[in-house]
């Protein structure tokens, strides 16, 4: 079903998901595309790809039935061709975690398993967890080799099917893939996150009204800092200022991803000039990492996330919404008359968008309903002293004419430039060197500045026996230098 | 004495040397100066500055023999007040290494105590030594802080006494004071190092004609790169693939400081593209340096001079040879007419010049005699991808016009840049950084980013025991916050 067949037909968008067997990221997307009245027609086409035939049944069947409880005339696709979902779409949204069902049974799995070694070699937490990037499900010292070589395969099918197409790049590592498809491939790539958010916890804990803080984030995907906030006209950070001095040693931490106003969050805040929002707080320095009481100390009585108890609990939490999820889909087969905004309404909403921000983007780009989004895309000098062509998070204005970068003001710090951005900048240059070079050298390069490592010896071994997995034959390969 | 006195009179030109009881380095500058026909003339003047008496006496009384040995009419003067050197002087250059004649008997001892107390926190070879940057007779974690405070002072005093004299910075941090003079005075400032001379080894080794050569480096000062190397029309590069290949395992090291063809050195050529050129050899990641075993493995028998072993010895030698002088200006009292060049013709040389470039560089600027120099001075755009106002070491040929750089041809590789220009120019930024804010917690967080460093505990147990030194006392003050 190419879409040669609709030309002069009735498809007049067509939205596809790449890794759409990702069935809760997926849904949302779906109930922002079908309660957006814009895009809600009948002539708009959601195809929904991946290569698991049964979790894309799963996600085919409950976003059908989610479009119809919604009254949305939105069309719904599956395919497990990638060819066919790329040839002619409008908007591609890559979510896609690759893995090997041959030998796991989600991506979960492998990255457990990589860890697991890493740390038998002396890295904690695993070699992917890097200072300044512990958000780290995902192979990232292998160069996230499979991530990478995915998005870099989409682009190209984009060049050749859909050169007009936007990439809207959703899996991680966003920073690096999407620098990634910019430097090698001439497809237009705009990286997506949610991280930005976590303004909003710092406006409530200071009880701030929203609609009167005027705010700026901006830096690195995973990196990004609350570089303007202003309350009703003045400078808000002295509010912050009085929230630490009176509240901040009250702050407990309600759930393992509540650290927005954590005693990292305010120990960088104090290093750094300006507050780190959302997932930034999680990547800081080995100082807050170096072991789970550490991570207590700074994070709250979970540790975060990012940590041996709460993140394999995590993942079992995630596996169970899968069930759920595919028992639902069993359930809505046998009975159609079962609601999905009923039963599950914390993923199948009604009457409120998920807050992704890939639905508005499109709407923007499609319908001109201009709007502020936080995006990842070159820099083109929005943040002073670094180059025009380093992929960077900035607040932007989409519309129908494409992407207008605000002015960052005021600057970002020199403490965040030199001792943050930077650094991991260099970060993001030596994971594209790795996977382009090929040269396995570089992956023992960049180990050898790992804080963790002792000796060589132990960067050749944590790098031999993870390449030595069965499910790695292709990164071992690729690795050829 | 102040140079008011000469004005319409006999002195024409003023250099003054401050720290000049550095006694050996003096001597190779006063042989330059008197062996260089524009320069070796009665109106010119050579202030020699230095604040430990018995030192200067010493320098002093050895000078105006070797003058007058080398039938030269330079004068020599001596001058205990920085202000009388600086005053109206030309060119000033330092090559001093601050330490407290109260404490300690010279600058390496008060290096050794603190690399003891940095051993003991578990950081082999002291804080100050670092990745990128091994070559650590200076404190350079605690921001050089004398160092760089005193480079300041004396370029306050320039702009105020001699506006247009050029500061000739010798003493390292060579890199870090440049630019923090650069940055922070309105005075004009070349870094002075000899390391370049690497090259000469390398062409000896390959048996090349040095004539025949045509060669260029560049980078960082103690990290820098042979990016052209061309032999009689031909690539060169070729000629070292074929010397590694038939002779690099037959290699020996000759001494601790022969590491220019070393196995690290030929390692880091191939892991970077291009061949790293004299301290840059000293100057990889840990790679090359976790214990002398490491070390030895990769620098030769001696295993470089950066160890346990041949640097303390290495700092006798040195002593021993300063002893030496001060007995050679006794007997030079007593009995004029001994021969210093027939005495010590190593230090007191006839018939050839030094090697360093300073008075080169004085002699293109004041006699047009046009040279070409390796300096440290700002980029101007002369390295690609670095910002124009980062000092560099660049090729740059100098006349009475001042400084012209070369084009770089062929670019530095990207690895070059990417895995060790960038990460050494931000480790200069944290220095100057740590400086300037005068905040303890930017030297925490430079040893938090530190391969040995394994918990914060740690970090503040070796800065609050190395700042707790009685000789620290100024330093404690000066990091208040």
């Amino acid at each position: 079903m190419l879409r040669e067949n609709f030309k002069n037909g009735d498809m007049n968008m067509k939205i596809s998901i790449i890794g759409a067997g990702s069935v809760r990221f997926t849904q949302q997307l779906i109930g922002d595309i079908a309660q957006t009245e814009e895009l809600s027609k009948e002539d708009t086409y959601v195809y929904l790809m991946d290569i698991n035939r049964r979790r894309l049944d799963n996600s085919y069947i409950l976003a059908k039935k989610y479009v119809e409880e919604l009254n949305s005339p939105v069309n719904i696709v599956k395919v497990e061709d990638m060819n066919e979902a790329i040839d002619h779409a409008d908007f591609v949204i890559n979510t896609a975690y690759p893995y090997d069902s041959r030998y796991h049974e989600d991506g979960f799995q492998k990255w457990e398993t990589v860890t697991e070694i890493g740390e038998k070699h002396g890295y904690y937490r695993g070699i992917d967890s890097q200072e300044l990037n512990m958000v780290s499900t995902y192979t990232y010292i292998l160069a996230s080799y499979f991530d990478v070589k995915l998005a870099l395969d989409i682009a190209s099918k984009i060049k050749e099917m859909a050169p007009n197409a936007y990439l809207m790049q959703t899996a991680n590592p966003v920073f690096e893939i999407t620098q990634a498809v910019t430097r090698w491939m001439n497809v237009k790539i705009v990286g997506f996150c949610h991280g930005v958010a976590g303004v909003y916890e710092v406006f409530r804990r200071l009880g701030l009204d929203t609609e009167e803080v005027d705010w700026q984030v901006a830096g690195v995907n995973h990196g990004i800092w609350l570089n303007r906030f202003r309350y009703k006209g003045g400078d808000a950070y002295p509010l912050l200022d009085k929230w630490i001095e009176e509240n901040a040693d009250k702050w407990e931490s309600k759930n393992p991803w509540d650290i927005q106003m954590s005693p990292a969050a305010i120990d960088m805040y104090k290093f750094y000039g300006m507050l780190p929002i959302g997932d930034t707080v999680r990547n800081g320095t080995w100082k807050y990492h170096y072991n789970l009481e550490t991570k207590k100390k700074w994070f709250g009585k979970f540790g975060g996330i990012d940590n041996e108890i709460e993140r394999p609990r995590f993942h079992e939490q995630l596996r169970r919404i899968r069930e759920r999820l595919i028992k639902l889909a069993e359930e809505v087969q046998k009975n159609p008359r079962i609601m999905l905004t009923e039963r599950a309404p914390d993923i199948f909403k009604k009457g409120r968008l998920s807050g992704e921000q890939h639905i508005p983007f499109i709407n923007a780009i499609v319908n001109n309903k201009k709007t502020r989004l936080f995006l990842n895309v070159e820099n083109k000098g929005a943040i002073k002293d670094f180059p025009d062509d380093i992929v960077m998070e900035l607040p932007v204005w989409v519309d129908k004419d494409g992407l207008h970068r605000e002015n960052i003001e005021p600057d970002l710090t020199e403490r965040i430039k030199k001792f943050y951005l930077w650094p991991r900048i260099l970060k993001m240059e030596w994971n594209l060197e790795a996977f382009i070079s090929r040269d396995r050298r570089v992956l023992e390069e960049i180990l050898i500045r790992d804080p963790r490592t002792k000796s060589y010896e132990q960067v050749v071994g944590v790098l031999s026996e993870i390449l030595s997995l069965p499910f790695n034959e292709e990164i071992r390969k690729h690795y050829r230098i």
